[in-house]
Parts: C-alpha cells; structure tokens; sequence
C-alpha cells in the first residue's frame, strides 16, 4: 500500500500555534466520507469489512478518506504522548469556594451542597418548570405526598410510555418491586421524621453502563451480562443510595455507548420526549429522555465522547461531565479507561449540583494514587454575581452548526455578557479535527481492548450491526496510531492551557445540528450516519479526550421545536466556576423552556 | 487467521496471586524461538519481513511463536492499563535519609553527597582498583597532576583503543579540541584554587542517545542527526558541566538502541576490556566499556530495557538505574516515553552516588506536574551498617542462568545475609515472561511510534539489516496489544507491591550469561541472537516497565576471567536504601577485582 501513502501532516511547534482571533490557523471542518447506511445495505457493509484481506483494505481506505492518515499516523509532532487527562489538583482559588472534610459521608455532603444553593429562583417566572429534588423533598416533608405514591405513579407513568402508542423505550430494565421496597422504606423514615437527605424517596435511574443492584448491566447488549455479572453498586450508585435515592431502573443506551444516535436495535430506539419521531440522541438516551419526561428529576450516564451533554442538549436537560478523575469509575462498564467520565443530566442546574456534591470525591481506599477533593462552593444568597468572568469563542468553529443552533446560542451567549457584565474573548482553537480523529482512535482502541475478551466467546450474531461497523473499525488501528494519537492529547492540552491563559470558560453550542428524524429502515439494525454523528459529537471532544469539566444547558428552541443546548467547558478543577456560570445562564432563559410533547407531571397527577 | 488463533491465557484475579514460596505458579521459561542469524541470513530475513502480504504473516507467526498471543494479545485480565510507571513520591522513611533543598545547585548538591560519603573505605585491600572521582580531585588539588595532563593522557589512551590492533570502537564521536579547552579551564581553576566540585576536571563519557555539545547525537545510527540536530546539552549533560566534569565524547551504542549486544554495523563493535572477542552488552556499551578499562570514571548511559545494568555486569562496573522520574529525559532521544530512564556506569558505587547526587531532581520549570525530591542519605562515618534488610530471592528465577553465573551471584548473597545478619525472603513472582513480552511490544510501539516521521523520510539502506529486523517487529502491534501490555503493567506493579510487602529490595543475577563471543558474520550486518539476548534481558524488565530503581554491582568472574553483576532492585524511590545495600556488597567483595585486559591507568601512567 506504500502507493496510497499519503503524507502526515508536519504540526509546528506549540509554542509557535497563535491562538488569537487572528491567527493564520484555517478552520477544518470535519471531512466525513461515508454515507448513511442502514438495514440491508449495513449489513452488506459488515460482511465486507469482517472479510479476511479485503476488510483490511476497505478499514485502510476508510482511515485514509477520513483524513486519519494525514492528522495521525504519518503526522509529525514533537509532544511526548500523554496517556491519561488527569490533571494534577491544583487549587483554582475560585471566588467563594468551600472545600468539604474528606470524611463527610454522602448524605453530609449533600446537607453542604444545599446551604450553597441560591436562596431565591431568578424573577423570571418559568413557562415550564420540571419538578426538582427540592421539590420532592418538600413534598414529601409536608406529608402532601410520600415516596411510595410517586413510586406508584412512576410505575404507571412507566408502563404507559413502554406501551403503544408511544414505545418511547426510556429503560433496559425496572423492577416494579424493588423500586416499591425503596419507596416503602423511604416513606417509612419520612414517616418518623428522620429522611436521609433531601434525595431520600427521589427517583433517580441509572444508564445501563453502571452497575445497580439488583440489575444486570448491559451495556445496551444482550450478552454482556451472561459474561460479566454484576454484583455491586457502583460506587456513585451506592453514594447516591446511601442519600436515601430510589434507584427506578436502567435506562437505555446507544449498543456498548458506541454511537450518538440512542437507536439500539436490541432494546428500541429511545424516542425524544419533544418529537417522538425524532431521535434522543446518545448514548445516554434514556438517561436524558427520563429527566425530560419528568419521569426522575435526575439520571446518571456515562460521558466517554460527549454521551451526556449530547443527549442532554437535544432532550433539553441540564449534563454534567465533570473533570476526569473526579467521580470513582469503579463499577463502570469500563469500555474505555481514558476518556470517560459518570456525568449527571438533570431538569435544573441545582439538581444537576446537589447530585454532584453526592457523587463526588476519590475512592474511600487508600490505593487512590491522585488527590481528588471535594469541592462545592456557596452561591450568593439573593443574586447570582462572579466578576470578571471571560468567555471564549472560536468563531469558525462556534457557527458551523446548523442556523437556528448558531442563532439560539449566540443570542443566549450575548445575553450573558450582557446581563452580567462578563467579557467574550475572540480566540482561535487549532486543530479542532485532528483532536476529534485522536479521541476517536483512543476511545475505540480501549473499547475493543476492554471487550477483547468477550468478543471472542461471542456469535457475532448478538451484536447489531451497527456495533460491529464500530467494532470492525475500533480493531484496525496499530499500536503507533494509538501512541500518536497520545501525542495529539498532549499538545491540545498544551493548546487549551493558552486558551484558558485568556479566558475561564469556553463557550459553544453543545450539539452543531438538533434531534433529527428517526427512519424506518434504522430500527433493526442501527443506522451509520457519520455525518449527522460528526455534527453531534463536534463539540463534545475536549470534555472526554483532555479530561475537562463541561455544562450543558438548554437555551431554547429550533423552528420545529426541538431543544438546542449551549456549553461551557472549563479549566481542570474548575467545577464550582462553571456550575456558577450555568445557574446563570439558567437563570435568564429559564422563562423560554418548553413542555415535552411526552410528560408525566408525577407531583402532581394523582 | 482465525484457524491459528491462540487461546488467550485467562489471569486469576491479583489479589488471589500467592507470592509465597510454596505457590502453586509455573516458572516459566523464556521460549524464544528463533535461530541465531547473521550476515546473508539477516539480509534474506528483512527481505521477507518487509515484503507486504508475507512479512505480515511472518510477523504474525513470531508473535505466536513467542506466546505473545497467549500471554498478551487474547489474554484476560482485570487490571485497567497503566501507562506510565511514574509512582506517586512517597516518604519511605528510610534510615537516615537526608533530604536536600530543591533549591540547591548541582556542584552544591554534589558537596552535600560527599558529605554523606563513608569516611574510611572497608578493610579489604583490593588487588585492583580504578581510580575514582576523589582520586582525581585530590590528585588535581595537590597538584601532582593537571586535568590538562589527564586529558592528553585520556586522548592517546582512546587513540591507542580505536586502532588496530585493538579497535575497541568505544567512541562514536571525540572532539580533541573540545576536550582539551574544557581541561584547560579546569586547570585554571585548580590554580586559582577554585574547582567547582570533586568532580572539576573529571572525565566524564556520555552515551549518545543524549544531547551533548558540541557533538551530532547518532543513537547509533548515520542518518538520526542529519533528521534531528542536537542544539544543546541534555538537563543531565548540563549539570555535570555545571560541576565542572569534562565530557570526554559520546561512546558507541547498538543502532536505536534496539539491541543488547554492542554490535554497531555502522561504528564497529565495542569490545569488552575483560576480553576483546567478546562483547561489550548493550546498547550502553561504549559507557561501560570506557568506565570498564579505566578511560572514565563515570559514564552516562540509558536503560529503556537494562541498556545501562546489562553492559555494566558485563563490563564489571557499577550501572544504577534510578526510579522513573528521578533524573530529567529533557534532551535524551526518545526512543520511548515509559521506560527508559538515564542511568550512571562508574567503577564504584561511591562514585555512582556522586554523579546521581550531581543529575537528580525534576526539571527547574513549573510545567513539571510531579513532586520528584533530591534525596541523598549520610552513610555511618566508619562503618556500613543497615539493620534489618530484608533481601527477596526467587530461587526458579534466579538459577535460570548459567552454572558460573548461579553460584557466584549465590555465593555473594550469602555472604551479604551472613555478614550483615541480613535476611534472605524466599519469594515467587508470578508471570516473569508475561512482563517480558509486555515490556517488549511497549518499548517497540513506543520506539516505531518515535521514530515514525524519520523512517519516512529514509533510505531503509542506511539502517543496520538488525535494527532493520527490530523495526519490523516493533511496527506490528495493534493498539490492543498495547494497551492489553499496559494492563500488564499494571497488573505486575500489584505483585511487586505484594513482594516489596515482604522484602525491601529483590536479588537476582543481573544477567543470565556473561559476555558471549564476537562472531565475523555479525561484524557488516549485526546479530540476530535472541535466545543470548533473552538471557541477557532476563533480570532487567521490572526495573523499566515498573520503573523501578536498580543497581548491579560486580561480584566475581566466570572460568573465563569475564565479569558477573549481582542486582538488587528497589522499591519506587529507594535509591537510598538500594545504595546502601550496594556500598554494603561492595565492601565485601571489592578484594575479589580483577584488572581487564585493556585497562589505561590515567593517574600513574608515564
């Protein structure tokens, strides 16, 4: 093949890479050549790649086209490679942040957090409103309602959207009765006026890539759970059971997270509570769809390439992947080891925070090599104010997203700076493709890693096909490419250090298009649409591949009504900052959101 | 391929590994299955490997011959990867440790060791013994003999060694001019009475696989420095300039250092002192063998995968290998990024010491993210004493080496435990061979990875036909197997923790054979001997795969007059501990020296 060689790319220096506005540096779009495939014409693609010597030429040709070659494997760059985005702590000195005692258990963490919660909602009076932890904590204190009524509720509620017409395939799996046993106990201490917390009796589901007795993890497969058992809590899971949370089942996922579409062909597509014609997004899509609906006020996932914020944005919810090395991984499918991350997709930023302060903080063993600590911060008690906050914006790679995307999150974007005084700073962030290329080549060489063991004993027959593209693809790279692929880690890091040299936050659009249509011909099989993929994941890369904490929040509405949703990414660390700066986002275009086509208002139906 | 695939070898859970004498583990033997090739038979090798569908399937079969499928490649196991051995600096509480401020100059931190140094040498009087750095500063500071006088007598010594009929192909590149203006301005200082160290004036040789002035820096190769120039000295070359050492040139090295024999197609083969038709070990060869016959009494060297230890048993000196981190890579070829560290080759541990003393602690920038002290140790006045060592002795392991090289190393041991009232562990360490096929497919992605921009750009002509056959190999690993060998890693930094539970340092020979003959046929075209090369590297992987520290010291000859070294290798950061214990074997065994064949007495000659 030394004929099709094509020649690497020669980066320059990084010390010499400008990241002013008027930087020579050209944007590069995404330069995706496949085109959309799906039912036959799929699995014809997989009989082809899974073909001895011709599948090896056709996954070589693939790489070559989406210019992998050219920003990758021949690529010149001096940076060593950079193995793992965990960052050394460093203390920010954040305005107004508490750091908490590593021993506090969860229920005093949460106690914590809601002292340094807003005393008062902005005076916008919001159209719509998702009921919130509070919300459900008031309630039940107030004996208004108790915990076993709104698992009963939930149930109903459950049940409806599992059925036809809508089939909106929210959950993998929920156990009826062991959701009842919770909320019995939970209403039982409400009972004796002793709650755990304020998360004692709130439904809160898990993404089926997190272990949570008593269910099998699936990973949006069939066949995991016959080779891995699941036999524990997750250590978020158990944190959060710990705070008294009932634990309502396992949401559904995009087949091992390996896809942004939400379509499993195994368990149904997850359809958005918006449009149920129209995608979730992934591949936590049930995770985002749940909390849209109104079914849980907060869910957990997993972000390994944008699989929280991405369906967050298009179901219209609050995602938070917070920086890498912050939430235990322990008990997570591990399907990748560099790049993911648990992440919270909540109705409102509060809750997004309150589970956050639950979750948070390293492992309880002393193994735990990295200081990890827990951080919250007390918000002002009648206003939101930060000084001084500076957001970047890369022009060129903020507008290429579809019009009513770019539109919708500038305004809200100008809005902010207007409304608090805060600063945008016009900037240049390079080599924004190569970074997406590098991610892809890392997360799935660790994929195919990780399932290596399994896939062997496996009929490739219980796989969807659209899972065994991914599978086929994430298996054709070498040991230099990933390596490389480690060098491009570093000298993005070094990259975005200059960036946030000028300024605290990035800001961007979370997803370049909103939730498309959802086609017929996709629902056995799973569909490939890179290029509706590529305009998803755009944004996402830098919060998985360098390990950096990101917020998305929704800010309103395309033409056909679809959620759109605007994120900030931040410094290592810098979590108390950027939750800070999505109260405040919230906080004006909270009276612009919209209720789901699919809701169940749990509080108050009866 | 898939009728050939292997069965992957399942690993039992880590914490179910029995480090125990009586474990039920297998030691398993090296199974190296190839033939010894050199000359045409290497030419017809590479010819095959480079073809494009064949040498693919050559590649594969290798790989399976030599259980990597088995062993890495399908195999199960738990551990996520670890990337980097880069352990987390922890206070060991060792005896009498003396940490030094993080501020204090090289030829300052070099005056601190010598304070630390043992007053009076042991009662031994050693038949032979090379002059060491406090020779030469004494010598110099009485003034019976100028660095000026030592560097003409270093010159015609080195002039006489590259000629027939010896041709010891010690230096790659020497620069008489260069090392003669440095020796002038040290004379000068010695007559102002103002050295700048003990090591003022001292000729100092440094491997060259590091960046010195004014040389090119080759690797061993003819083509690396027309791709690469060196601009300036390395961090460690520069310290020991700071001190006022004078660096004497740049020894030969085996081509990338991708071998151990010392066989340079390009610079010749360096001969061993001992006995000039054997070989010198490698790839440090060149900086043992001028440390080995008197030419230097410290060299600088580079132990990826015990380049500096091998050649140092071999050549009958001292090699020390410190903790990953411990001295800067800032300015040596990255041949790979997590194993390699720069280790010292000196006729004594004492010297040993001194040089580590002048080059160790972190890079002076803030961009260094881990906390990697100074730290030396004082040695009791009078006396080498350390209570209670405990010595880990793997019995299997350590008599998989030759008869000689058994009963000597034994011997040592014995008399070590018995003098010191010191206590030999009986211990197993489980998957010796897996680690060593780890820690190969890392060092080779890694080096590929390295040198990918430049093997581009080259005339494959100018690479030697072995290192030709190592890049080959090296460039076939898919990213799975790399990460699954960074699950090995991780998986044998666990059972070395189990080990170092019981044992402060473990004891092994640090080769399994000593010097073996110079063939004519591997003169133009290097050797292909991997069985003596197994045998070579058997001992040496922990301390470059788990970045551990290690240190041989000579501890007799074999029937044929050739040198053995005996290893003790360390916990992470336990230098000072694993000093000790050499400074403690060296008391006991220094009598027992014998002086090479080609030895050049600098201080008395003439």
């Amino acid at each position: 093949m030394g004929l099709l060689r094509d020649e690497g790319l020669v980066y320059k220096a990084v010390s010499e890479v400008d990241v002013d506005p008027q930087s020579d540096h050209v944007y590069l779009k995404a330069n995706v050549k496949a085109p959309r495939m799906a039912g036959f014409v799929v699995k014809i693609f997989v009989w082809f790649l899974e073909m001895p010597i011709f599948g090896q030429v056709l996954l070589y040709l693939l790489k070559k086209n989406n210019l992998i070659h050219k920003l990758i494997t021949n690529a010149e760059l001096e940076e060593p490679p950079l193995f793992v985005p965990l960052h050394p702590y460093e203390d920010l000195n954040e305005q107004q942040v508490k750091h908490i005692a590593s021993h506090l258990s969860p229920p005093e963490q949460v106690q914590e957090a809601i002292h340094c919660l807003p005393s008062s909602l902005p005076s916008h009076k919001p159209k719509f409103h998702r009921w919130t932890i509070l919300d459900y904590a008031r309630a039940y204190s107030s004996g208004e309602i108790t915990p076993l009524m709104i698992a009963e509720r939930f149930l109903a509620a459950v049940r409806e959207s599992s059925s036809l017409p809508l089939q909106m395939s929210f959950f993998i799996n929920y156990d009826a009765e062991d959701i009842l046993r919770q909320a019995t106990e939970s209403t039982l201490r409400y009972e004796k006026g002793q709650p755990i917390s304020v998360l004692d009796g709130v439904p809160i589901a898990i993404k089926d890539e997190i272990d949570c007795s008593p269910y099998p993890t699936t990973g949006g497969t069939k066949w995991l759970p016959k080779l891995r058992p699941c036999t524990a809590d997750a250590c978020c899971v158990a944190r959060l059971r710990q705070c008294g949370a009932i634990l309502v089942g396992k949401t559904n996922m995009h087949e091992l997270g390996a896809g942004t579409s939400g379509i499993n062909p195994h368990y149904g597509v997850t359809r958005n509570p918006y449009d149920t014609n129209k995608i979730s997004g992934g591949s936590s899509s049930g995770s985002a769809a749940v909390v849209s609906s109104g079914l849980c006020p907060v869910a957990l996932g997993v972000d390994g390439g944008g699989s929280v914020r991405m369906p967050a944005a298009l179901c219209g919810v609050v995602g938070l992947k917070p920086t890498f090395g912050r939430i235990p991984l322990s008990g997570v499918l591990p399907f990748n080891w560099t790049v993911g991350m648990v992440g919270i997709l909540a109705g409102t930023v509060e809750d997004a925070f309150i589970v956050y302060a639950a979750i948070n903080g390293p492992l309880p063993t002393p193994q735990s090599t990295t200081s990890v600590p827990k951080v919250y911060f007390p918000l002002l008690k009648s206003t939101i104010s930060l000084s001084d906050i500076r957001l970047a914006k890369y022009e060129e790679w903020f507008n290429d997203s579809s019009n009513d995307v770019r539109i919708c999150c500038s305004s809200a974007m100008d809005q902010l700076c207007e409304h608090y005084n805060w600063k945008t700073v016009p900037v240049t962030i390079p080599e924004i493709e190569a970074m997406r290329l590098a991610h892809y080549l890392t997360i799935g060489s660790e994929c195919t890693t990780s399932l290596s063991s399994y896939l062997e004993k496996l009929n490739y027959a219980e796989i969807g096909w659209d899972a065994r593209v991914a599978l086929s693809v994430y298996g054709a790279f070498s040991s230099n490419e990933y390596i490389k692929a480690q060098k491009v880690r570093n000298r993005q890091m070094q990259i975005h250090q200059k960036i946030f040299d000028k300024a605290d936050v990035i800001v961007v659009p979370t997803t370049g298009v909103t939730a498309y249509p959802i086609k017929d011909d996709a629902l056995k099989t799973g569909e490939l649409d890179y290029i509706n993929g590529a305009a998803l994941v755009r944004y996402s890369i830098a919060g998985n591949f360098l390990g950096l904490p990101a917020v998305t929040i929704p800010v309103g509405f395309d033409k056909a009504g679809l959620p759109i949703g605007l994120q900030f990414i931040g410094k290592p660390w810098s979590e108390p900052t950027l939750i800070h700066i999505a109260f405040a986002m919230q906080a004006l275009r909270i009276a612009d959101n919209r209720k789901p086509k699919v809701f169940y208002d749990l509080l108050n139906s009866e």
